[in-house]
């Protein structure tokens, strides 16, 4: 058996999600059905983590493992030429059976953007319209709460399964920068919950809006109830940007 | 009778071009059935002019008469509520009757844009993926022989309905940007023939894979035969980016 790293990209716009599932179209079903087509293998792809239907990736990572050895670059070749165009790999290469996608992350980049200017029909599928103003300087204070090893219970989604999950999670960064009236906010943690990311832009949304206070988010921290976080921003800004290992 | 100016924007990919056609989706019928259920009016816009299948706009222009008077932001709105998302209103504005969208145009911008990188999923639509290097610095080069009042019959389609047009043109700058290994090429002329646009990027790109000279440029020219010209540069990187007027 040798075991394969890939970094890939996609536009998740027409996927539900990476995560496979019955009946719905996923990523990792799009590549692992490529991937055995191509070694006539029955092939498992384990990634950093999933992304949820319409969220996309800049740099997402996977580990899969093969009976047959076979050449990187050839398969690289042959899977984007059979993948469809909104999933690409970028990267492909060998690595020991102890590497593990999703086990071996030390940390993770997401980014999510808000266009504060005029409507752009070419960047729909791609970031979060917003048509009002934001008090940006406030949402870059209450964006400090969220730093640091916390409990974000109240951050994650209802889900059943998320449930009984340990919440405590570490945010190593939150920066918020506006360019031309593009509001990016990218997050580096060592890990997030489902909907975390966008459940914490929602509550700095409400922040911008002011219809919530920086110290709320304390409040709503300590609570640690997922009904009190208010919405989760829309799937379509959201992008995994980076996976980090050792 | 009141007379209407729009500038509008459009994500062309889903489109059969910006000209109303039997059996096939457009622009201008989009938003000419809109208009009419908005107005109960029969309602033809005139565009500044057409762009092909796939091309998008930034901001294109249309005017239209309307025989009862409607409040332009009132209009606007209910434009936008009711377009496809993939086409939007951006100002709405009366204009004097003999303000015309497509003899009234004094010069027109077209950006073209190639990715020498990494294939990014998310600009599929928008953007020409090119794989390879390109000397750029030849390309800058050869681009000067299009500017200028020039016969562009080399340069202009095939299809029949061009063939006894008039195809002198004026091209007032061509300008090659690379920023991140993104070539932007933005034309400025007082007038464009079906794709003359593309057509240019082509034989620009063929210089730029030294399968052309620059030199080569003037003498496809000076031969006034289409055939010549070689390859037409595909369509999803190509924007109308503004239309200028008096």
């Amino acid at each position: 058996m040798q075991r394969y790293i890939i970094t890939f990209s996609y536009d998740g716009s027409n996927y539900n999600g990476y995560q496979k599932q019955p009946k719905v179209k996923t990523i990792q079903e799009e590549i692992e059905k490529v991937l055995e087509k191509i070694t006539k293998e029955k092939v498992n792809i384990t990634a950093a983590g999933r992304t949820d239907a319409k969220v996309h990736a800049l740099n997402q990572v996977a580990h899969f493992d093969l009976k047959k050895t076979m050449n990187e670059n050839e398969l690289q070749k042959a899977l984007n030429s059979l993948l469809p165009k909104d999933i690409y790999i970028k990267q492909i290469g060998k690595v020991s059976n102890d590497f593990h996608a999703r086990f071996s992350v030390i940390k993770k980049e997401y980014v999510y953007k808000i266009n504060l200017g005029d409507y752009n029909p070419l960047e729909k599928n791609y970031i979060y319209q917003y048509n009002k103003e934001l008090n940006i300087k406030n949402m870059k204070k209450a964006s400090k709460y969220f730093v640091g090893k916390k409990d974000f219970t109240s951050f994650t989604s209802l889900d059943k399964e998320e449930k009984d999950k340990d919440c405590i999670r570490t945010i190593y960064k939150i920066k918020i920068e506006n360019k031309k009236n593009i509001l990016t906010i990218t997050f580096v943690g060592d890990g997030f919950l489902r909907y975390m990311v966008r459940n914490i832009v929602g509550a700095l949304i409400e922040v911008g809006e002011n219809k919530k206070q920086q110290k709320d988010i304390q409040t709503i921290l300590d609570k640690k109830d997922r009904t009190k976080a208010g919405k989760t921003a829309s799937a379509e800004g959201l992008s995994l940007a980076k996976v980090f290992y050792k």
